[in-house]
């Protein structure tokens, strides 16, 4: 019956094969076909019309998902990856009438076990049953893209939990980022969220770090100040909104947030670099109880100056994801227009150029910072 | 007029000098006559009759108070160290009309400015302002025996914000337990608070570690688990109440963990070890989404390993001192009996000999945890 | 193939038909042979062994489930009431290894849909779809005993979030106590529940009242004041821990908090009597920036005092049911003995009398404060 | 000295008297001479160089101080009312270098004492010893224009916590809304703060409730809807960024709202109206588990559905001025422009026309809004 015709506006010709990228061993990604899957209870199909390449993904397609209990999982074969994508409504679940075919949609992460402590207290990103989602042994989480199938396919299947509708007026490009910048806000809202007239220091301005930027500002802090390596990207968070920018190849990045507090020091840090000082300089950024967010981190452990955490009374937030429906707050303000996001959307590829889509994002080339798969109505065949 | 006669009960003799042990130079404790402090606004004055000894009074008196702005404050000459002191109110600055004379009092250490940012969201042990109470540039900010004169002595003036009423029944050596109490109190509020039924491990059995067991326990905390490495030591933690407690010599911590718990893990961990790996094995005591509080440090910095704490969305609380009010709280569980702070009690010394008392207390001779200095009759003068 | 033998330890006989009490008309309950519930994923099938009589089973029989949307919810028929009940482990459903057959629990109500803005933050108990259990708009929200089958019969169904572990020690009957004392916890929780050292007062000596008090108490109030109407009632709050009590027959309210609190009032009131001057007489007794929880309510408008709200910052928070698994840390005091929960019990019937246990209950026969219908070994066929 | 010469650019000429509004028997208002204050420690002199009047003001003018503790206050004769006000530092009390003379600087109303639970909490607007500043029971709280000197007068004293910067670019007139901004702000900051995306309804178009719907739209609130019975304030709602207005004369506001969120409801109450009413229409605009901030009040007791209150899970929070820094966050947005709160300015007047500016407030003369004193050069005498 699926795939057959189309009878009304919104009922929607869904094939029962579908086209996807699907990871062998590691870096083997294979253009197949499989089958268009089907949602369940409280889920909807989802025609991909646009996806993001993250850092993450490299990672994912590389090494596997993030060992979140380190040595329990094993490199996950056979799945889609692909974790930012939008796209339209076009098959419901049973009892879903939270949505209807034809919404258009963008996604976040996780849907929650919704049984273990954490959820049941809110803190879906942080499910104890994270990756629990085979056979006998499921309890209902999704990670797209991660441990369950993702986005880089025609169609996946989402628990509406991670579903945030888009407005008209937002483009499929514009709609990608949403996740990204309810990250940054996630990481904001750990910090307490009250940031108006407060300075904020983002170190790293990768997608999360400018993102950070532009929601910082938006909810009134000031100064916000942006540290980095390099002048293009570093001018990308001047257009996000950034008070000050620092380049610390030319000025050290914690005198330099003296200089401009006045030897005051900022309340927040967003740490989203990942290098091995980032969290002894964040530390010397903010003044006396001061909190920090790590929404990145190095690969190997780093020294870190404890003593100065504990006589500040500084307190440090390690974040994964998307929290609190923080994904929901970023796309108000940018349904809103509050900041523009597609200042780092900078190149589109189509569904079957996957692999140089996240080549141009491992190698960031022609200084790539978000680089979006775009379906094509050929390749969608809608 | 002051010293010569006590005409009512609580009309108490104040003496114009007063015996005092002053700091000079690093390691040098002289034991003088000084002038009997008065209190001011928002002050009184205390006769001293008890008072602990705390490893920092042992940092302070050689090197100097904690170094809060690295390399901000000189050694401090010239004033009486001691902060976890109690004794009587004996006579009243203006506008007070809390206490009255004859109250008998134990201490917290902070008292802020009032006036930062930090004080002003009732963070007054973070203040912005702590150590500025000299000359022109006094804030208010005061701290008795770390930056203004403390409790060696036979009287010590104390904002009343510093001061908690003590019931007939506590004696006066477990009085000036409480703020080593309320200190460990503090870490778990911050963490939350809500901890009946909820896994905690508190590292290190030090004073802060071992009322760290009983007022987890006092709040339901279930279950308690101590480490350490001194059987002594691990054996206190079960008269307060510790469920399980973990040679860490014998077993490793975190295989400890993991056995007692059946594989979950715990919520909690108030690390008060300052143990360069112990951050590191606090992050894998506790759940994804878990919280630690960091009450203790190593001298030097240590590597932690970044990516764990965030991956696993992981909150570190570092703390000084004892906010939030959290002393009164522990005071309360303390008069009403729900544990037994005096086991910690070791040792008890006169005013005179508290060069012996810090000898016991830094050589921890004959297993000394918590030496009390204790003003006899003749030694108080009253 | 079920109900034939019992093959192992924990290899439960379950009849493919069971007793239960049903609903029909207002007042109808007929005590029907019915099949016996099937546990489905996330659930496990309880063998009922006792269940307490709540004064809102009362309420559901005369008048069918609190309309939570006024209007919306017509009386709820042919299904089986009864909301605090224990029992034990004798099937999973699909994918559940948090219980086995054998494990004693008792049951909070609530398990929200796991999909709408409430629960997505931890606040089930308040999920917006409340009562959305039936046919094509099933979202998952179950709440037994008010809209889906509960527990007067011998068997339940529940989704793992409403079960709770029972310790070996503790009776079926105190069992049964476990969501009432969560109640209370709930309400102490809401309005921040860092409560050692600070007073209390409880309006209202019913179930929720005097479990208000014993937990209060628990958690270190100090003064636990407790206030109502009958001596016999008072004289339980103090076997539960109150520091005083009020028979206000025999002294104004507001009056005796003033006297004993010597003027300055209470930090907490939990307000458990639904009583139309009840809030009033909270918000007076409280002091500037109190709190006031409701958990009870008048069945008819009443005046209120906003004016003295507003001036004095006094935030008010209404609460249904046991959220924030507050009854997980209720029970976790009852299995540590922290207080005898069982004086609140005082009548005890088999499940063929179930009428006369709702009579007792509802006509206080006695002095009837909590009534348990006990299986016996001939009644649960076990 | 003072009052002499002015010898550089920020040595500001300080009379020995000054002209103030001082208030006698109620409603009489005299306009003299009297000394100029002297700021203390942790004060400055602030010369007044516009203030605003606020319905309050007509409130104390003819009643006395609002009775924060019922039949506790008498009429507070002989004393300058007025707490709106903005102007330049021009002379500093001891220890002060947080502030340098010739600094632009608004107020907030409330200095608490810093030395009660709520002060040491944060919660300095809701302090114990409010209105304790009279001679020997000085504890040290500060209400200017409520129960310390306030703005109808040349110069005013303010404790240092009272004060925000003001930027150059910003108007004298503008800077004396700032604190109704901030009262607004803590509104919404009570209820949680991180509201963008989420509906926000304000009741009550008066100078809070417009400030209310500027700042909720600031921090994303979507939809911001403002209800009330006058078109023009309506309008100026619109102004100010809400997305819908209601006029209650023509449509029912809970109708409205139903009508507006798709039956949905808000998550948010702003009520500013004190209509009897209020309370209960919000209770219906709100959805289960929402929160409701009660900025105004009627002025007597108003029948209040408590049942539904309890069904529904909802918080009712009394917030009293700008508490928790809100007014710095406040001043933050207005510094940045989100929001021109120079709409609700409607008329001008200077100094000597005091009771024609209160005539106008009081009798909303002209559809007048904010009435703003302004001082002129040859008043201020600079």
């Amino acid at each position: 019956m699926d795939g057959e015709t189309q009878t009304g506006t919104n009922d929607y010709i869904v094939p029962e094969m579908m086209r996807a990228w699907v990871l062998g061993d590691p870096e083997e990604l294979s253009f197949v076909e499989k089958p268009t899957p089907v949602p369940g209870a409280a889920e909807v199909l989802v025609r991909i019309d646009a996806i993001a390449v993250c850092a993450t993904d490299l990672e994912i397609i590389s090494n596997g998902p993030p060992a979140l209990i380190e040595g329990g999982q094993p490199f996950n074969k056979n799945f889609t990856p692909g974790h930012e994508y939008m796209g339209t409504v076009v098959r419901l679940g049973a009892g879903v009438d939270e949505f209807e075919p034809g919404d258009r949609v963008t996604v976040e992460i996780h849907a929650g076990c919704g049984r273990c402590e954490r959820c049941r207290e809110g803190m879906y990103t942080a499910c104890l049953n994270y990756g629990m989602n085979y056979g006998e042994k499921d309890k209902g989480h999704r990670a797209n893209g991660f441990t369950t199938d993702g986005g880089f396919a025609e169609y996946a299947v989402n628990n509406i939990n991670t579903l945030i509708k888009v407005p008209d007026e937002m483009s499929d490009e514009e709609a990608t980022l949403v996740v990204t910048a309810g990250t940054a806000m996630y990481g904001l809202d750990v910090m307490g969220g009250l940031i108006a007239g407060e300075g904020v220091v983002v170190i790293g301005p990768g997608p999360i770090g400018l993102m950070g930027v532009a929601v910082a500002k938006a909810l009134g802090a000031q100064p916000v100040i942006l540290t980095g390596t390099r002048d293009g990207r570093l001018q990308k968070g001047l257009e996000l909104g950034a008070d000050h920018v620092v380049n610390v190849r030319n000025e050290d990045a914690v005198a330099a947030i003296d200089r401009i507090t006045g030897g005051k020091g900022v309340q927040y840090v967003l740490e989203c670099s990942g290098a091995p000082n980032a969290v002894n300089e964040a530390m010397r950024m903010v003044n006396r109880g001061g909190r920090i967010c790590l929404a990145a981190f190095p690969s190997e452990p780093a020294p870190v100056d404890i003593a100065h955490v504990v006589r500040n009374n500084i307190y440090l937030f390690g974040i994964r994801g998307e929290g609190k429906s923080a994904t929901h707050r970023a796309a108000a303000f940018m349904a809103q227009r509050r900041f523009d996001a597609t200042v780092i959307h900078t190149h589109t590829f189509p569904l079957d150029e996957v692999p140089t889509a996240l080549k141009y994002a491992r190698e960031r080339i022609e200084d790539a910072i978000k680089v979006v798969v775009k379906m094509t109505p050929d390749t969608t065949g809608s």
